[in-house]
């Protein structure tokens, strides 16, 4: 590949930021993750179901499957009103909070859980933000801290230090496949408590953006270390249901704590996420999501509560949306194979993607990546020399590569500084023909750069 | 009336708050705004368009008439990837910026709007929570303040507070309908500037909660204040579809100013508000409304998108539904006729139940009722004694009221301290029997109220 890449790309090296004419007709997105928007289908029942909530005449309509308008009925007949038309409780609708209690007990193997514990909100992002005003609301120094992992979701850092709490981070490990290790942990607690007081731990299972999956053992680890250093853990799992790697079980850290027995199960506190956005339906447009939280303090629920009541509630479609996402059609169900080919073809194109965007990022010079085997980025590392005045050399990259090729990829250093290792952040998760090229571009944009960036005047050499 | 609730209820006087059997079997809550949950019916054509965007196969389906179709098909392509299920710009799809600057164009006669002046956020509260973020920005002493109404919006308080900003109250005068007094904005700037820096004067017309809809000369009276005091016009106007009192014009802000001429045309900053929860709509459950800013400084504006990118798109759902609330179906358009029946419907429901509460209230002793001219609420005054211990007067009247008879009406200490007088909030907007019922019982507690009042427990007569 790299051969042909060689063979056929022009190494044109006219310096960026010229405004001179460019070779690309139109810029492709690579780091921002909305399937629809790249192709994906969306998933026909969640369509269906929606439609007939919006127009109710639809129930009698005899072209819709008997499921589809039974659905309908029971998501219309749970909106205040029996409307979708009608706020919503704060928290979401009762019916669909029980839905999603439903559905974790069902996915934990019957770990119990209390529908009051959930709460619905316009997305990962907005729950997160809610309990960051929760970990940052004592008063006075020292100021409240998070472990997060580094690398992060790269608008992490943005929404705890808009809250003031202080991000502390443990680095993943590359080499094993960005696994989380646990005297890296022990580490960060000791730096963190030299500057601040910490509260709890951040992590993403999948891993965003590094797409690395947990096993059980690695969540005990990490769920002893929260037990003694007394901190919340913040799990994000908006990922679960797109687990890709060949083998990999994805195991929820709920269902670990219950399994770990009384002393954590009654000891630890939790809040777990998930998001309509993700999954393989990838419904970005509904703005939904919810936090479960275990565990937690009786005070610090009211205050929760409270915190929510101050916003109105979220979206009507979108709490529907994810009765629709976690609960869906049975095998006895006229929907149900439609559904099934929906969803296995779409896990299949991310496998297929994820792979050979990795096989063909590992297969450039200077380029190495881990294997990606949840959720919807891959990782790679790139060998940059030292930054250049004022400009991390992965941003400088994704500039040129923009100005060069019309290609977006995401800059490592927006998921966290890593001292002088630098990443590029790729969502490969559709296989439009644009999309591919965009790889191929990517490339013949690597090699030019790799050619010229030691002789040349963007970068200093380490 | 007043007799024949004397004749017809018990006057109960059991004490309140003592878990005691109810006489009702469901509390009906009379100040919250929500008309599908209290009966109106949703907007056919809305109804029928959002199906046909959730599942395109629809646009096929000609039990749809074709305006519906052709309206389904313009937004699908309007939408990121023409699917809901994609994320849209963080202001909101380009296409529905456009469509909003239309109508406010036609609203306006010709007065020119900017499509990237308009700000597509989840609702009312959300796009001024942004704003009142750019009113904080500065650092240090003194405080930033906002001019506001008194009686004001119920939650206004709040989300002022919460972004430091001090409210510096004007009154409205009752005896006038709540009109605005040009003698009372000068005292209110007085007292501002002696305890904060006033940056803005906030505004709601029609009024909340007053129902007050000011004239063309008072808005210019208004106007010529901000611009003598170099205040930012926060006005909001989310109730601009619902008027509905005998001969009563409503008229915009930025008209006003634009026909005002240059001087002011050209020097006075305005943020002007709407939403898709009011109207004679009222979905309030797909969260979507917007914000024009006119005048506004090119640096502020870039500051604005800034925040906004810190937040994810609004949900597409209520975005395209903004496109339906603003642009309804053309006399030429099959959707028309049954369009405009519903529409005139709904308002001919509001203005009756308008009247109605107000006629009703105004004949209960110690009640006194200015007419609503637009929006969803009344705001009686009703005559109690002194603050009890701890507990506003009228506060302790709902509380009663609640207890008694199941009727939840809001406190008017929520809309502002206005100093020993009392007032309700009700939204009489729909006509449903449970709701004609709850004023009757209303009616029949007030008048047990008064006649305990006075030697009961409860309150300390003034």
């Amino acid at each position: 590949m790299y051969d042909y890449l060689q063979s056929n790309f022009s190494h044109d090296s006219s310096p960026p930021f010229q405004g001179v004419p460019k070779t690309f007709s139109r810029v492709v997105d690579l780091c921002s993750f909305d399937p629809q928007r790249e192709g994906v289908p969306p998933i026909t029942f969640l369509q269906q179901v929606l439609a007939v909530c919006f127009y109710p005449e639809l129930l009698s309509d005899e072209n819709f499957a008997l499921d589809v308008r039974q659905r309908a009925r029971r998501l219309i007949q749970s909106c205040e009103g029996s409307s979708v038309g009608c706020y919503t409780p704060s928290s979401g609708l009762v019916y669909i909070q029980h839905r999603i209690a439903e559905f974790i007990t069902r996915r934990d193997a019957g770990v119990p859980t209390d529908a009051h514990s959930i709460f619905i909100c316009s997305g990962f992002w907005r729950t997160l933000t809610m309990m960051t005003k929760l970990l940052s609301s004592s008063e006075g120094e020292p100021q409240n801290g998070v472990l997060v992992p580094l690398p992060y979701p790269h608008t992490l850092a943005m929404v705890l230090g808009l809250a003031g709490i202080r991000s502390v981070p443990y680095r993943l490990r590359e080499d094993t496949g960005w696994a989380m290790d646990l005297e890296e942990l022990q580490r960060a607690i000791r730096t963190a408590r030299g500057c601040c007081r910490p509260m709890a731990i951040f992590i993403s299972n999948p891993g965003n953006p590094t797409g690395h999956v947990q096993n059980r053992k690695s969540i005990e680890e990490v769920i002893k270390f929260a037990a003694a250093e007394k901190l919340f853990l913040l799990v994000n799992e908006v990922d679960q249901h797109s687990v890709h790697g060949s083998g990999i079980q994805w195991v929820s850290y709920k269902k670990v704590l219950f399994d770990m027995g009384p002393k954590y199960w009654e000891g630890v506190q939790m809040a777990s996420f998930h998001s309509l956005s993700n999954g393989l339906m990838g419904e970005c447009g509904l703005r939904a999501g919810y936090m479960e939280l275990v565990n937690v303090d009786k005070e610090v629920m009211i205050f929760a509560e409270t915190l929510l009541n101050m916003d109105i509630s979220s979206p009507v479609p979108g709490q529907l949306a994810l009765d629709i996402l976690l609960n869906p059609p049975q095998p006895s169900e006229p929907s149900y194979d439609l559904y099934t080919q929906e969803i296995l073809t779409n896990l299949a194109t991310l496998t297929e993607n994820a792979l050979r965007a990795h096989d063909f990022l590992n297969s450039l010079p200077g380029m190495s990546c881990q294997p990606a085997v949840g959720g919807f980025y891959v990782y790679p590392r790139v060998d940059l020399p030292a930054e250049a005045a004022g400009v991390e050399a992965d941003v400088l990259y994704c500039q040129e590569l923009l100005e060069e090729q019309g290609v977006c990829v995401g800059a490592g250093s927006e998921n966290g500084n890593t001292g002088g290792e630098y990443h590029l952040r790729l969502d490969p998760s559709s296989n439009t023909p644009t999309r591919k090229h965009a790889l191929v571009r990517l490339g013949a944009f690597h090699l030019r750069f790799l050619d010229s960036y030691s002789c040349g005047p963007h970068l200093e050499t380490p």
